[in-house]
C-alpha cells in the first residue's frame, strides 16, 4: 500500500533530498560545507522575499520562537499576542516565561484577527514592544491578513513578529514588503525537509531591539549568530545534513519560482476544499490557508474515526483538532512536498472512509471535483 | 581517492544509519514513531549509564548545555567551571549570559584538573550550586578524572555537570556510579549519527534544583520534557530522520556492549598515539583521551600545513588546535564511526604527509606500529 502523509508537517520529502543528506557526512568548518550553508541563506532569504538577515537554527519551530523573544525583548516589556488557536498561544506562554507581559488579542479558533483591533490595542498602548502572530495558524488551518496588520504596525515602534511555520511556501507572504521583522519558520513543512531547522528572519528595526534587549540568551543570541555569519560560520555546529537538504530544497524552490510554488499549493488547497465540499463536507475556518485545511467531520462521525481509517486501511495520514477541536475536525495539507498525486489519492481514500463509517453523500463527486480543478 | 573523516565530530555515520534516516518521511505523533523514540530513549540510558532520565533536544551541544544551567540555577547563583580547553569555557560564558557567577578552575591546556583543587574551593565557597567540567576537552584532547571529582562533589549540594559531548562512547564514562547529575552529550560524536541533537541526563538531586531554579526557560525546560516523555511524547516536534538514526546507533552500540564499543576506541587511540611516537611525534596532552589525540606538530612545520596536505592530497580530514593552539597541534579522532581502516589509512597519509613537507623520520614506523597494536 502506497502511502501519503498529508499532515500539516512533516511533509513527505522528495527523494532527491533525502538521497542528498544520506551521502557520506562532510565536516562544518569547510569552504565545501561554508559554500553549501551559503547557498542554503541566500536561497532562504528569496523564499521569505527579504533582504535582511535569515538565521538558521538548529532547533523546532519552537526554539526560533523563542528566539524572536529573547533576542528583542527585556522583563516587563510589554507585547500584542495574537490568541487564535494552539501556535499563537505558544507566543505568549514563551512569553510569559520570560517575564514578558502579554496583551492578548483572543480570536475564535478558525477566524482571523481584525487588524483595525490591533490598531486600537497600539494606540492604547504606546509601549507596547512587539505585536506577536500567525501567517497560518496551522491548528485551525487559518491565513491571517498579515499585510494590513503589518501596515498599521510599521507606523508605530512596535516590531511585527510573524510565525510562517507553516505558511511559508504555500500562502502568500513578503517579508520586506508587507513589514514583517521577525519572521519565524521551521524546516519540515512548506520547505520539505525534516524537521530539526528553524529559522528567524531579523531587520533593520529588529536589530536595534537586540540592541536594548536585556532578556539573558546564549545559544539562540542573534548577535553571535550575525558575528559568525560574517564569516560564512556558524556559532555553534551545524546540523549539517538538514542544511544539505535545505540547500537542494530551497535550489528546487526557487528552480521552480516562489510566486509557482505557491501558486500551486494555492491550487491544491482550493482543489481539495471545492472536493470536500462536492462530498457535502464543511470547511473549518472563515479565511482558509492554502497550507492546510481543517474540515468539519460530519455530524455523528467523529473526525479521528475517519483518521484512524484513512491511516490503517488506505496509508493516508491526516491530522486531528487540537484541544477543544480534537474529535471535531481532521486536516489535510498541501504544502512541502504533498503535491496532486496526494491529493487525489487522500480524496478517493476520503470517500471510500466516510462511505465506511456510514455518511451519505455523492460518492465519487470529490474525487471527480479534484481532478477537475488540479492544474 | 576514498575519504577518511578523522575530525572529533562529525564522524563518519555509518552506511546502514544514512540509509534508515534516507527513508521516506513518516508523522512524530503515531505509536510508530512513539516506539522509535523509546527504543531510543532506552538504549541511551544503557550508553550513559543510569537510570535515571535523558532528554533528546533538537539542538547542538550547546543547546544542552544552556538546559544544564538554566533548568537548574538562578541568577546570582555561584558556580564552579573547570576551564582548561575551549569547551569548559562555554560552561563559563553561558552561566555569566544568564547572570550566573562563575569561580573558575584554570587548567593550564592539555592538562586536567586536580580533584582536590575543586574539593578545596568547594569547602571554602559552600554556597556552590554546581560544579560544571568536561570529560573529554575535545579541544585538548584530554580526559578528566570525573570519578574522582564526582567523589568529592557527592558530598556536597552541589551538583555535579559533566558535558560528555566528544567523550561519550569512547572515554569511560558511568552516570550514576560516579555520582554525576547532569552529562550533556551530542548526537555527532560517539554515538555516530549527523549533528543536531543533543541530551543531557537529569539525576534526582538535579531535579531538586530543577524545583529551585529561577532562570528563565522554555523551549529547553527540563519540566516540559518530563511531562511529555510521561506519555512517550516529546514537546515540541522531533527531529524525527536524527531520532531514527539515532534509534539504529544506540541500537549497534548496545549488541556490540558500550564497554566493547570503548574498548574498541581505547585500543585505536593507543594504536594512534604509539604510531606517532614511532614517527617522532609528541603527544600534546598530559592526560590523552580515548576519543580524540592532540599531537604535536613537530618544530618548523605549522599544523595546519599537515592538515591541508592530508585533506588536498590524501582525503584525510585532521582536525587543528583552537585559539592559542592553532598551528602548532593536529588533532585525530578515534570516536563514533571512525574504524581500524581509518586510523590505518591516515597514519598512512600522515607519514606521506610529512615527508612531503621535509619532516626527517623512520618512514614506516608508524604504520607498521598502528597495524601490530589495532586488534
Amino acid at each position: 500500500m502506497k502511502k501519503y502523509l498529508m499532515t500539516p508537517g512533516p511533509t513527505p520529502v522528495p527523494e532527491e533530498i533525502r538521497n542528498e543528506m544520506a551521502k557520506p557526512m562532510i565536516h562544518h568548518r569547510t569552504k565545501e560545507y561554508q559554500a553549501i550553508f551559503n547557498d542554503a541563506t541566500e536561497g532562504l532569504k528569496k523564499i521569505f522575499k527579504t533582504s535582511g538577515d535569515v538565521f538558521t537554527f538548529t532547533a523546532s519551530g519552537t526554539g526560533a520562537m523563542e528566539a524572536s523573544i529573547v533576542n528583542c525583548l527585556s522583563a516587563g516589556d510589554k507585547i500584542i499576542v495574537v490568541r487564535g488557536g494552539k501556535f499563537g498561544e505558544r507566543f505568549g506562554d514563551i512569553a510569559k516565561a520570560f517575564g514578558v507581559e502579554v496583551i492578548g488579542v483572543d480570536v475564535e479558533w478558525g477566524d482571523a484577527p481584525k487588524p483595525e483591533v490591533i490598531g486600537d490595542l497600539l494606540k492604547k498602548h504606546p509601549d507596547v514592544k512587539g505585536v506577536y502572530t500567525t501567517l497560518c495558524e496551522t491548528s485551525t488551518a487559518t491565513v491571517y491578513d498579515i499585510k494590513a496588520i503589518g501596515e498599521i504596525v510599521r507606523k508605530t515602534n512596535a516590531l511585527f513578529v510573524v510565525d510562517v511555520i507553516s505558511g511559508l511556501g504555500a500562502d502568500k507572504f513578503e517579508n520586506d514588503a508587507w513589514g514583517v521583522d521577525i519572521a519565524v519558520c521551521g524546516s519540515q513543512k512548506g520547505l520539505m525537509i525534516p524537521p530539526g531547522l528553524s529559522f528567524c528572519s531579523v531587520s533593520q528595526k529588529a536589530w536595534k531591539a537586540v540592541e536594548e534587549s536585556k532578556l539573558p540568551k546564549f545559544y539562540f543570541s542573534f548577535k553571535k549568530y550575525k558575528k559568525a555569519y560574517l564569516n560564512t560560520d556558524t556559532p555553534f555546529t551545524s546540523a549539517i545534513t538538514l542544511v544539505i537538504g535545505l540547500k537542494k530544497a530551497v535550489e528546487t524552490i526557487n528552480a521552480e519560482g516562489i510566486d509557482k510554488v505557491i501558486a500551486r499549493h494555492e491550487n491544491m488547497a482550493e482543489a481539495f476544499r471545492e472536493s470536500c465540499k462536492a462530498m457535502g463536507l464543511t470547511i473549518f475556518s472563515r479565511r482558509p490557508s492554502s497550507a492546510v485545511t481543517g474540515v468539519n467531520a460530519p455530524a455523528g462521525i467523529n473526525a479521528d474515526d475517519i483518521i484512524k481509517l484513512l491511516k490503517t486501511e488506505f496509508g493516508v495520514t491526516f491530522a486531528g483538532g487540537q484541544d477543544d477541536l480534537k474529535g471535531k475536525i481532521f486536516r489535510g495539507a498541501h504544502m512541502g512536498g504533498i503535491d496532486r498525486e496526494h491529493t487525489v489519492e487522500s480524496m478517493k481514500a476520503l470517500e471510500k472512509a466516510l462511505v465506511k463509517l456510514g455518511y451519505k453523500f455523492s460518492v465519487g463527486k470529490g474525487v471527480e471535483t479534484a481532478e477537475k480543478m488540479l492544474k
